[in-house]
């Protein structure tokens, strides 16, 4: 029965399982240096000619291109051999670029970045957005056009933009919802708004959504399962990568960590500044209240914010031997221990990571959480400091604006578990 | 190029074609009366020759049987058409079975399955058990016999056993920890134990995950992303689908939302009866003694314990009501919503299913829980009752074992994600 069937009556299949070798192909490509056919079909598992023909696929379709055994060129080494010179492919890494944007209340950072995911440029402004929507979203404008002329890229050489921002971002309508920390961003469209100056798809995240993939892209969380990461500044919030996939919850509003109420605190609408009951008793304002008293604070700096500055001044006193500082820092480490029992015992993840400002106080605070975690969990959680800082956002936004490039290329293997 | 490439060359792959075809034929066949070719080739949008194809192979395999248009055997109505009958074909839903096992601290419960998942008979043996693990394996194998003899199904004709039990499974030694509801039963390794006496592969789950496999397979979760389900007895647990997949966690320690602090309790160690944080304060026990006097007890039940048979007597006299009840009913409710507002604002479910001798207050109980829910959370969650009762475990038990056939006949087609 077998040989009945002709390849004309699996029609849709064999494109499926040709999309499934070049995406294989495609994957043992990028980021490498040129490779061989066989290099390939060894990296790849698959036989030389199936590879050939991935490599043809990929060279038509502007992904890939051959080069002799040393390079681009044809060289001096290359000419001197016997015969034909091994045939070598590379990924057309500059054939396109991606965009990474990372909005925030005191800064705007953008990151131009290859096909290879190598960063090309990065322009920041850092300030203060008190004002409308509409001034941020010209701030951004010029940002990006910045960034592109100073890099000399054309704009239509973007494939790919996204952006990450504080607040919910919902799905489908692409609408910013709950930002307070940016006025006048709550209703804001950006992929609309940005879209209009771009010629490619534009994304929209939430910042720490975007945060957690870039830690676990190229920060302290490679390769790992299931991996939080708490931003910890003014206010806090979590960005959750479950079973190696985002999970961003029914509404967008997964890793609310924030607003857990774990002492017997009053309901979350009580705060005039929209702050959630953990983040009142562990955001950065009540660390240096916990202080009790203000050490001196570092000379003002146009991206942080007051409260963060004085966040840090707690933390260097009690380096240095401060007893009030110690303690105050020894409370909050208490209290975000309890936040992160709840997270821990929910979830059981692999890895925590902290980010954000606070979190740059370092090892020492992380000890002291280690400790207060203890006796509230059944195992040694790993908790790690983010090692991205604050370029994490737009370093996840590059990687989200990859895999929308790749989506769009090969749509049915992106789908396939065993890729990247 | 592409011309170049034979079937030769691209060993492995039709092959892998050939079963995501085959699995589609197969999920479309399954748990539904036999079908004509072209049914299938329109239920599954495969070509008519590549669903002959995969037909031929599953008849070859045993999975399916050809049966004319009114049913397996030629038939008055089949021979009376002019020409030949349609050829029909239907799945072997009987080809072989499979066991689900609920094992906990006052019952086994056993439920025989066919291959298409259809229950063909349970045996349930109400006991308490507090003595050895030994004893509690004696009766967890006399309770397959009996069935097993009871149904006339051969043991050679199980294909595979899944086990809920209480506690943690370690993967991948399969040593049951963390179960002090069942004495003795501590490192117990349980599909080694049972399968001496079986011959088909046991796998060993913690008993609520299961529950949350069933609600979402045949109870009140079918085609839920991301559902909690929560188990409130005596103790309480939470069992997490993320995104369509089970989550375990790292030390298969998700969803011990038991242990939560969440009112600022002493540690979890300091209990004991080794009860939660949260298990004593909304645990079977902690409702009685909120309602100050035990109102009548019902009859004693083997199937129930004495904390759990109390609680139903509050909630009995809340709803006649008794004021002291109420009021306590109310206090767990709002307990209780504070421990679940930690899980939805982590995690966003699409719903959350309460379960468990307690949830059997039923309706009341759950708007109480919303009630004092809504100002600690920003979404109105789904909440939802378990239609299962106590049967979820031992049903997701037969799921679990269902999912583990298909795996080992389609090893490749199951991890694709758009097959169930």
């Amino acid at each position: 029965m077998s040989k009945e069937v002709g390849p004309a009556e699996v029609t849709g299949s064999p494109a499926l399982l040709r999309e499934i070798n070049c995406a294989k192909v495609f994957t043992a490509l990028r980021g490498r240096p040129p490779q061989r056919l066989t290099e390939l079909s060894v990296r790849t598992g698959l036989s030389r000619p199936t590879v050939a023909q991935a490599v043809t696929q990929l060279v038509e379709g502007g992904w890939a291109e051959y080069a002799d055994e040393a390079g681009t060129d044809q060289t001096a080494a290359g000419r001197s051999r016997i015969g034909r010179p091994a045939r070598l492919v590379r990924f057309r890494g500059r054939a396109g670029y991606v965009l990474g944007i990372d909005i925030g209340p005191h800064k705007i950072l953008a990151v131009l970045a290859d096909l290879n995911g190598e960063v090309v440029a990065k322009r920041r402004r850092d300030d203060q957005f008190a004002g409308s929507g509409e001034e941020v979203l010209a701030a951004v404008r010029q940002t990006i056009t910045d960034l592109l002329g100073a890099a000399r890229v054309r704009r239509e050489d973007v494939w790919s933009v996204a952006v990450g921002t504080p607040g919910i971002v919902d799905k489908p309508s692409g609408a910013v919802r709950m930002a307070p920390s940016l006025p006048g961003w709550h209703g804001i469209r950006l992929a609309g708004a940005l879209g209009r100056s771009l010629r490619c798809p534009v994304h929209v995240e939430n910042d720490v959504n975007l945060a957690v993939i870039a830690e676990r892209w190229r920060g302290v969380a490679v390769g790992v399962h299931t991996v939080v990461f708490v931003q910890w500044g003014a206010r806090i919030g979590a960005g959750l990568i479950i079973g190696d996939r985002l999970h961003r919850g029914s509404g967008g509003m997964a890793g609310e960590i924030g607003y857990l109420s774990v002492f017997g605190e009053p309901d979350i609408a009580s705060d005039e500044a929209g702050l959630g009951p953990l983040e009142r008793l562990v955001g950065a304002a009540a660390i240096s209240s916990a202080a009790g008293s203000r050490p001196g604070r570092p000379a003002l700096r146009a991206d942080r914010r007051p409260e963060e500055l004085d966040a840090e001044a707690v933390f260097a006193a009690a380096r240095t031997g401060d007893v009030a500082a110690a303690g105050a820092v020894d409370t909050v480490a208490q209290r975000l221990a309890r936040g992160l029992s709840a997270l821990l015992l929910l979830l059981d993840p692999d890895m925590v990571v902290l980010g954000g400002g606070v979190s740059a106080a370092g090892e020492p605070l992380l000890d002291a959480i280690r400790t207060h975690l203890r006796p509230l969990t059944f195992t040694e959680p790993v908790l790690a400091l983010s090692v991205l800082g604050d370029e994490a956002t737009a370093l996840g936004a590059v990687r989200t604006a990859l895999s929308d490039v790749e989506r769009r290329v090969l749509p049915h293997a992106a789908q396939l578990p065993d890729l990247p």
